[in-house]
């Protein structure tokens, strides 16, 4: 099998979460490429930390270059963080002829038109999935999935950090330094949260999505940002009569020629698919002009969702490369290893209609207990009307067994009148 | 410049969102493509039709063959629809080495192994991002995006009839005949709706999705399905009374080395994602071992939003045969085009402190007036404390209205001790 070397500047959260993901999944990727990816250096700060994974001798290094001049590798990922080393290694590596992947906002915001100008000139792909929205796959919609369309407006939740606490102060009647403190415990807020809470962080994200939407060359300090620290109880209260929800949005919005582009705490009405992204989810809602409304909603950080991201941009740039199709079935199991068994277990929500007469529910409940249907909630209302309906929702059961069970009540044609509907009651 | 062109087999609802978009975005497609996309063939049913497009003489024909054998064409779109002559067509487009798009789904749900296995003989693409979901990117998120995840559960809200009428039925207490035919006059359900009530167009959906994230062929006769044809009043009602909302679901999901498959009505908690999918909007709930949760949430049908993701998949392979890098910038426009102008207008929450004094909230008032700040609502609470809550909220203004305006009540520092909160509030 082909192999395809790839070096790795910086061994954090994503770095660590990357190798887990190539380490967990290595068939499936190794059968959806054609080709063995091999992480053949890493860039670590401290060399002696001990570390989750394996690596062989060698792998490991402190010194930059022996992964920006390895002639062997093909792609080069990014996940220190930071503009500087960050910008130089990444010039020197494009300069060297090596795709780049890359998770980080910062540079990416501040140098974009200069790394995709010398990306260009030196015939390689810069991918940076990760740098937005963690695990969803925004830029990739809004470069490749949308280029037929033009992008009128985008409008996202693209801090979890900030959401996080929004939602707790809206849901559970926290104070902002409540909510903080318990998004620190949870590892949703860092230690200095500074730049997540004043807008700043949304700022870096909302310059990418822009320049990306737009075609502009935007930068960051472009952008008015406003964060949450000043939003309090009276806000909160205010929202909840008034049927609105609080979120920290990045808004950028065309009209006509000129380019609307903020981020503000904003009141959003119930009904809007955004007021639904509560805890440390990210969403951003797309409008473009063939498309209409789109929204994107999954975690917006974190080791594994964003390593997620950045595995998904290594894997395009894999299959350019091999010019091998992109679609497809994902060969991950045969007919054989996966045994299709259609509906399994559920919970049930029953309606019967009945007569209305005394002992009919103890007759229906006997039927069920004797097949090992066992009864959540039953509700009978008693309208003085011939027929009337007897709600029931079951415990988990297998299907086949209500099945059974529904169809020995049908036989008791002179109290059940009919199986009216079935639904499934799913949890989450 | 450099031309591709394709050949398209059927112009009707999905072939003229198509064109339109071609025709709207011709200047930016050619910007990211770097060629120029011509329509060479068209094959249509009708000769003679009007059609809104203009194509030049010898553009459509009624003769299959005109398009599948011109050497000329290296990209067949088919958007016939049906098993057959669609699949007939695709096969014999495919031997004669041209890349397919499609948004056929029951073309791909039942020949998915034969059309894969034989484009991969010939060394040609197949997409079918229209097939499911109209323009919401699933099948690519699913195949590409999230390549490095083993993906276990999706549960999709994937046909619009049926949840258009499910939610007039919870929202606006219609009997299902009632919202059925308000469906079919709002162009959300056809003439003949059975296979969207019964649940069957859903089990074709489902079973594209299933094989793209099982890697498993599988058919649609395999997957049981169940429509929304017993739903009444009375379903409705419970689940309103018990905080839950009901959804026609396509759920696949793995339970060790079985796949649980089915299209079932269900009861899903409100605070769910998907209980907010209203109306004709689709929705896929994707959950992968590596990206966690990720929802997907659009318009999963109609003339311009399928269109799109034709469109997408087009370009897709036009860059992939070009070898030219997907992303970077949307060259849509300069920076001279564009004029950056952060916040502009809204409407805005205020909260202001201030002493609890007779006469406050006119002084107040008069300020904002004189500044040509109308205000919507005011409320103040007066609780005996030396500072209460005054909280306003405005009609539409300009920002750097508003600014003035505060900054003059930030003047009358006898009366106003703080700015304390401000929030743009959007109707959206």
């Amino acid at each position: 099998m082909a192999v395809i070397n790839i070096g790795i500047l910086g061994l954090g959260t994503v770095g660590s979460g990357v190798m887990n993901i190539f380490q967990e999944n290595r068939e499936r990727i190794r059968e959806y490429t054609g080709v063995d990816i091999q992480t053949k250096k890493v860039l670590v700060r401290n060399m002696s930390k001990p570390r989750d994974t394996f690596f062989e001798n060698g792998t490991l290094t402190a010194d930059p270059q022996e992964v920006l001049n390895d002639p062997e590798i093909d792609i080069i990922v990014e996940l220190m963080g930071g503009i500087e080393p960050a910008f130089s290694y990444v010039l020197q590596a494009i300069e060297n002829g090596k795709h780049i992947v890359t998770a980080n906002k910062a540079l990416i915001a501040t140098h974009y038109e200069e790394l995709f100008k010398t990306a260009s000139q030196n015939g390689v792909e810069i991918r940076f999935e990760g740098s937005v929205g963690g695990g969803i796959p925004v830029i990739d919609t809004i470069t490749a999935r949308l280029a037929g369309n033009r992008i009128d407006e985008i409008v996202g939740i693209i801090n979890g950090t900030t959401n996080y606490i929004l939602t707790r102060m809206s849901k559970d009647g926290m104070g902002f330094e409540e909510a903080l403190k318990l998004a620190q415990d949870k590892g949703f807020a860092e230690a200095d949260p500074t730049s997540d809470l004043n807008g700043q962080d949304v700022s870096f994200k909302l310059a990418i999505l822009a320049a990306i939407s737009f075609g502009i060359g935007i930068e960051q300090k472009d952008i008015p940002y406003e964060g949450i620290t000043k939003i309090a109880e009276d806000e909160i209260s205010y929202a909840m009569e008034s049927g609105y929800t609080v979120k920290l949005l990045a808004t950028a919005r065309k009209r006509e020629d000129k380019l609307e582009i903020y981020v503000h705490p904003t009141l959003i009405p119930n009904h809007h698919p955004l007021a639904a992204v509560s805890n440390e989810f990210n969403a951003l809602f797309i409008r473009g002009n063939a498309v209409g409304e789109l929204m994107l909603y999954g975690k917006g950080a974190g080791s594994l969702p964003t390593g997620s991201a950045v595995v998904g941009d290594i894997l395009d740039i894999v299959k350019l490369k091999r010019k091998s199709a992109k679609t497809g079935s994902r060969p991950i199991a045969n007919k054989e290893d996966l045994r299709i068994i259609g509906e399994d277990t559920g919970s049930y929500y029953i309606r019967l209609q009945v007569i209305d007469e005394p002992g009919v529910l103890g007759a229906i409940t006997t039927v069920l207990g004797k097949n090992g249907i066992s009864i959540a909630s039953v509700s009978q209302q008693a309208l003085g009307q011939k027929d009337v309906p007897v709600i029931f929702v079951t415990h988990k059961v297998k299907r086949e067994k209500l099945d059974k069970g529904l169809e020995e009540l049908r036989e008791l044609k002179d109290i059940v009148k009919e199986v009216a509907c079935i639904l499934r009651v799913e949890g989450y």
